[in-house]
């Protein structure tokens, strides 16, 4: 029987997370494969002493509501603590402005149903998040790319973007960016271009959405907490709709992010999400509450730059090791990723099978580009692999551009030769 | 600021569901409210002490894995228990054909997402699930109701709507029913209604949603487990989507339920789902598995049935100690619901208002019918309250509904005096 007939234009068009893809690769493949692929934080690094505690106290039975429904929009003292956290980050938060999200990809989809007409052209940075690409484009939107350097995005491109878009007819009304420490690029907002981006979303009358999972992993030999203030904690106009987690800082597994936004935008997002799935896990949320109110987060925060900070010193070494100087990346100031440029001649999509065959994996720049560039770079994240197997890692992705230049060079010295096949570029 | 201008179509159309709508308003009275309205199940009825221990194994840190991000499909290794679960239901499914989601709510948006498209006729039972009237009309098609008798949907009235629909030139794909012990009607689908309801399926091509969330919870005195086979069981064609949860025979807050369908839908879902929340949470997934591999899953069944069965047992025969044979019921024959018809001249609406005031919660029958029908009927749950909260429940409502009477009555004979607004149905 074939399905195709009923699907929805969505379902026919949905759009595939390649991060989701390199997981089943990876999982797929088995034997040893060392990922350099997708963002996982080190579970050796989460807090199980104090989870296994506060879940056997909650599982008591002593309150039935700890497995019960409840608000959509998430259990009333973890808001209250959630509203801790953001002034910690210099935002003042009214509960009636925030709501918890199954993961920020949740957050993500709430952006992308309830404030992405089909046809609108949503801006974004070159390269972003694949997960909000994926996310954006089932809202069947443009997504219009926007240059950034070493400090971020170029707000010259992004209002010379905007206009050339409104010139054209097009509806624009978001700019989605990551200021902190930016997935893939690693890269950190310059102080003075959030304060012009804010002036600038007024003036084109444009919403941000900040989405900002990794601000308190700033690593203190090149960033400081001060220069990681969210754009939300200077948004005197209700222009940002600001995306943050505990799934860096505490565990993935929980589910539990949340938005703080205008209330306006909120309660329409608490709408969605009740026909999307109700609430979020309630033991989740109510093991993340306790995490706060103990102070297991603050506590989390400074061991966690030191162990990101060590991995990515590590990896650093090794590829320069391996590639001495071949292979460059601005220095990621915090976060988990490294967003390197390939030797020149060399393309990360067959690199890619090459390095799946030799056992690592990294995702192929391009996924994060709407533009149709980043084919010369890749992303390498240092999340997960302890020491020894990020230089593993690295010396198998040594031999992966070895064998690729070399193959380049004979299929460009024998035209006629097999060199393998470029696949088309991952959605 | 006003942010209308920002929303795209479907957030300026979200529907709310009327059940999230009754929850808050319980949280915002306070005091002493005596719910018939949520069906949520007794926590005094959940496992507590072998959650408390499975949570505390899983969180040794023994294995990572535990709190990690992990397949948008689900842990894999609760796929294979969930498979036993389905085979215990008659259902023979591949690993290929089932994947978790965040609750059955999140089956349903998915269905909306993946199946419906704008303008469609959906076809549904009146009454039916609010929670699916919310997600279906979120993917802006008509639903199209379909009466019911006590054996379930009418078959000739279901092939009746489904001709004129597409007489008149609308899409008709899908229909969603909820077999077994239906919210709100409490209704058990008859046997051979429901090989001629497949039948019917193939010949008109149509796609079934078969919502089966109560289907253990069968009371041993009016039915058997043998007559609560699913739809899904004798689908040789592939017509069926089933939605199945936990929520009612483990717990709600684990937020853990599953689909079993066709590959190709069930492909589609999988990448819809990777844009919408990534996955399931991970620790509930794998608490969840623990209990299914341990068998605590199928101890809960035998006592819940009784539970609920003392519950019906206790509600009923308050309400006719209450009304004496006023207000008719079809008798529950499963589930948690009651869906009651209110004496002559009551109306739901205002009667809810009078209840809230007397400390006592249902849902307007209105809320569960699509065809503007259900003004005289409510849904009252039995899944929660001890008995003696059910007693002073029914006592409570017996008061609300004589004064709504009485109101109505003074109101005819004195037409110019001030009776309670009759408040607009909720959606």
């Amino acid at each position: 029987m074939n399905y195709e007939a009923y699907l929805s234009p969505l379902g026919r068009a949905l759009h595939e997370s390649v991060l989701r893809r390199m997981g089943q690769v990876a999982a797929s493949r088995g034997g040893d494969v060392i990922s350099l692929a997708a963002g996982y934080p080190d579970p050796a690094g989460f807090p199980w002493d104090e989870f296994r505690e506060i879940a056997g106290e909650l599982l008591s039975g002593r309150d039935g509501s700890v497995l019960q429904y409840g608000p959509t929009r998430g259990y009333p003292p973890l808001i209250e603590s959630i509203i801790g956290v953001l002034l910690g980050r210099g935002i003042a938060a009214d509960r009636s402005e925030v709501m918890t999200t199954s993961g920020s990809q949740q957050g993500l989809d709430l952006v992308a149903r309830v404030l992405i007409a089909p046809g609108d052209v949503v801006l974004v940075e070159v390269p972003t998040y694949t997960g909000a690409i994926a996310a954006f484009r089932n809202a069947q939107c443009r997504l219009v790319g926007v240059a950034q350097d070493a400090d971020g995005i170029d707000l010259d491109a992004l209002d010379a973007a905007c206009v050339r878009a409104r010139a054209a007819g097009d509806r624009v009304t978001l700019l989605y960016l990551v200021p902190n420490f930016q997935n893939p690029a690693g890269t950190l907002l310059g102080r003075e271009r959030r304060s012009r981006l804010l002036e600038w979303a007024e003036r084109r009358d444009i919403l941000i959405v900040e989405d900002d999972p990794y601000g308190d992993i700033y690593f203190d030999d090149v960033a400081s907490g001060a220069e990681t203030r969210p754009l939300k904690a200077d948004d005197r106009r209700g222009r940002v709709i600001y995306l943050s987690t505990f799934s860096k800082t505490l565990a993935p597994g929980f589910r539990v992010a949340w938005v703080a936004a205008p209330v306006a935008i909120v309660d329409r997002f608490d709408t969605a999400k009740q026909s999307m799935d109700l609430m979020c896990g309630i033991l989740d949320q109510r093991v993340v509450h306790e995490s706060i109110v103990r102070g297991v987060l603050d506590r989390q925060a400074a061991p966690l730059r030191r162990l990101f900070r060590l991995r990515r010193d590590v990896l650093t070494q090794a590829l320069d090791d391996q590639f001495g100087g071949e292979m460059t990346w601005v220095a990621p100031r915090g976060g988990f990723f490294l967003w390197a440029r390939l030797p020149d001649g060399c393309q990360c999509e067959p690199l890619l099978a090459r390095a799946i065959d030799r056992g690592v994996l990294f995702v192929s720049g391009s996924a994060f580009c709407v533009d149709g560039s980043g084919h010369d770079r890749i992303r390498l994240s240092f999340s997960w692999p302890t020491p020894e197997r990020l230089r593993e890692g690295a010396r198998r992705l040594g031999e992966a551009v070895r064998a690729e230049l070399e193959a380049r060079a004979q299929a460009l010295s024998h035209p006629g030769s097999q060199a393998l096949p470029f696949e088309a570029p991952p959605r």
